[in-house]
């Protein structure tokens, strides 16, 4: 990477683009990005910049190609898998003063936002309307849409409403020849090949986002919450299968185990059964009848399962009781113990119970406790390791045994991301997801859009040479001779 | 392009590879492949290959990479833009061969199969389980899904169920490097740049399917289509956003002007109002009491927006004749004209009034009647202009006034397909959609995974070159000075 100047001569240039307080270079200043979410991850960058608009942007983005300089961007900071750690040799470019709404269309129900709005802000914008933004990551008060594009953010309602690539229509985007490419419109389908999907997910190594256009929806008519509590974890991944294949599509369907149902009610005391291995909470919404003949179905499941308990809220209030110990669930096992570090794979919904069987014999394996609570409608598992840093060798403990987690859904035919990225958390794992063929194809779609590296080098897709050095084998798709066996 | 190799050397090649009924190399055996169903452009291939396994297309393709050898793939040859149109110096590859259904999943609702498999057939396999296929262009019978990924296809049902792009969880692709690509799989998300939705619709530019994992839904619970009848175009169009902007997604809205529905009633008779300027059909899916909610909303919304009629099926049978008219207006259209035209354009919906008058004035200009019958709902336009292929110019004149319809969506906001694909068609067109900066982003991505351009070349992006010869002004995504003005 280029040191051809000084990083006082850098900043200097950036002087001439920016008023002076929007360049950050004094280590105090610098301290507040030098991580986001990962924070086990840490990196100072040479310079912070704050542009407030697509021309400052442009005039940065041309001073860095010209001097080689990496660029990370960065919205609010909450990526969990390091989307957003700063390069040692590059910029760190906030995007937080982007944080205008610039329309809001109810006739085509339709957002358009600059990158640094915050996801709920749109939602609060579009509520005078009835409409509202779907994709609600857990830190959607916080996080912005920005990161939401270069992550791929879900959210509990993604099951039915889609995750942020389902609901991005159109997208301004900065390439790093410091052009602007417009993709993507407020109709369904463009032409060319697809850059709005290409764009979304690519953790920001292809492109800077200056503008996002977002579907908006209406609110549902009502909504029913449903909790369903079980004594045997393969039940309950058993009633989520019954309901996903009997055509009923939840807005949401939550799974807790025990750890997490006991650090919750410690917590928050929502009301769950204390003694359950596993809860489960689905979110029906629609409207009234069909909304009836939908918790039937479901409550019919949940006891051909053999539901220990099956409650339904009663009104508004008992719901937002129920959602509240899912809701709380990160802080509630913070609670436990001094550290926890958050996974996020994705499965085939079928071998949920023989995954949390395994993840658990990884935990006795290694030591740690590992609590679950996560997406299981969509086989999107959150499992998280509870450790503490200040113990000699647990964090690389627990690195490794989450690595070993992500690498189990990969045998099972999942992915090792459902919602965080890949960032610099999972490039290993990613020499066991791809092939080479497949990561020479990321490759090549990379150097084409950015010869020289310069964009958020190092994350989401591993050198062939790190793979080769890993050993790491190539599980094809899943497609190992007994993915049902467990491996220990 | 490469000529290296003389076509009998290899025809002799590929005899090694297949057996010698499957190479086709006399001019009768290439005819039928020598347009598909945009009849205007016509061209022979070198060869026709008939495959019938995954290995014997791996091995073509690595001959034709070793000599350069163009390849256009193809499946039933259904595509309205020219995308199957053989290269003069290539081979065509005919995947009809690969039509297996390889899994139906009903506890992921999804199926796995061959990219030679109808578009209709997967929901007849999908039918015991009581599921389908939601994307359905009205070739349903006879196109392909290989060919539907290839053009992302649409269709009457998209509005609410998608394009092929929405409903596609994986692929395998082969690359001109011979390589095998797994890419998606049964779970939302995947890490990794997004190559599924770069795949789909990018008209076998990037690589060759070889399998697709589609998404099934489940049938919906009842529905009801209903047809509103107008004497003013405005009207039929404010009512069509009326609708969208009230919360309803229909599974259809469909409109038919005073032409397309004089044309049905004397090809079918189902019995639209004659002198109406427009009709829409509109049906809406769901449960009972939503349906009614749904059904009252859209009646009052038509009768809001000065209807001269409005009806609603009382049963199936009066249901399906409501859709009979629509589904025949292109054979109706066909009995009015010795040849047509089909074109193929999207616009945001507000502008529906204003681009029908216009293109009725682009009409008038070049002298050729034009029918109009589209997906009103999403904006899709598909303007039928008649002519006949026999009177000089006629063809030449309807390929211009074609081309300016395109250019005025592309005016208003809107794009140059909807769901046909750009194929040849439309290469002018794509130098006033994109600026150069955008086309070079396609063009580079097409070089990072098909160097020596050996697929399908010369389709869906033009060259830099050809724009600048054209002189085609780009229009900065609709955002003309003035775009609610007429041009003409």
């Amino acid at each position: 990477m280029s040191t051809s100047i000084s990083t006082a001569d850098l900043s200097r240039e950036f002087c001439k683009i920016l008023p002076r307080a929007s360049v950050l270079d004094r280590e105090e200043q610098l301290k507040p990005y030098e991580c986001d979410a990962l924070t086990a991850y840490r990196q100072l960058p040479r310079l912070a910049l704050l542009p407030s608009t697509n021309e400052e942007i442009q005039a940065i983005v041309n001073v860095c190609r010209r001097y080689e300089i990496p660029i990370v961007a960065r919205g609010a900071g909450t990526s969990l898998s390091g989307g957003a750690l700063p390069h040692s040799d590059g910029i760190l470019l906030n995007l937080a003063k982007l944080n205008n709404i610039l329309e809001i269309d109810p006739h085509n129900r339709t957002a358009t936002v600059q990158p640094g709005v915050r996801n709920l802000a749109i939602s609060e914008a579009a509520k005078p309307y009835g409409l509202y933004y779907a994709p609600d990551p857990s830190s959607q008060i916080a996080c912005t849409i920005g990161g939401n594009i270069a992550e791929n953010s879900g959210g509990v309602h993604c099951l039915k409403y889609g995750l942020t690539i389902h609901n991005i229509l159109a997208l301004k985007i900065l390439t790093i020849e410091g052009e602007i490419l417009e993709i993507g419109g407020k109709n369904l389908d463009s032409s060319g090949f697809n850059l709005l999907s290409l764009m979304t997910g690519s953790e920001g190594m292809l492109g800077i986002t200056l503008e996002a256009t977002v579907k908006l929806l209406p609110h549902p008519h009502d909504r029913k919450v449903m909790l369903a509590a079980f004594d045997q974890i393969q039940n309950a991944g058993d009633a989520v299968n019954g309901i996903i294949s009997n055509g009923v599509i939840p807005a949401g369907l939550e799974m807790l185990d025990h750890l997490t149902i006991q650090a919750t009610e410690m917590y928050c005391s929502p009301g769950y059964p204390p003694n359950a291995a596993a809860i489960l909470i689905c979110e029906l919404d629609g409207y009234d009848e069909e909304l009836e003949v939908q918790v039937k179905r479901v409550s019919d499941i949940f006891h051909s399962h053999h539901a220990i308990e099956v409650r339904i809220a009663k009104d508004e209030q008992e719901a937002e009781l129920l959602w509240q110990g899912r809701k709380a669930s990160f802080p509630a096992l913070g609670n436990l113990t001094p550290d926890y570090y958050c996974m996020d794979g994705t499965i085939p919904r079928k071998h949920l119970a023989l995954v949390l069987d395994n993840i658990n014999k990884l935990s006795v394996k290694h030591g740690l406790r590992v609590a679950n609570v996560f997406h299981a409608g969509d086989g999107n598992l959150h499992p998280v390791i509870l450790y503490d840093a200040n113990v000699p060798g647990e964090l690389e403990t627990a690195e490794k045994l989450g690595g070993e987690i992500l690498e189990l859904c990969v045998e099972v035919g999942g992915t090792i991301t459902g919602e965080h990225g890949v960032g610099v958390e999972k490039l290993n794992q990613m020499c066991v997801q791809f092939s080479n063929a497949e990561l020479e194809t990321f490759l090549a779609i990379k150097n084409a859009l950015d010869k020289k590296q310069l964009l958020n080098p190092g994350k989401a897709v591993p050198t062939l040479h790190r793979c080769a050095e890993l050993g790491a084998m190539h599980v094809h798709h899943g497609k190992l001779p007994h993915p049902e066996l467990p491996r220990f």
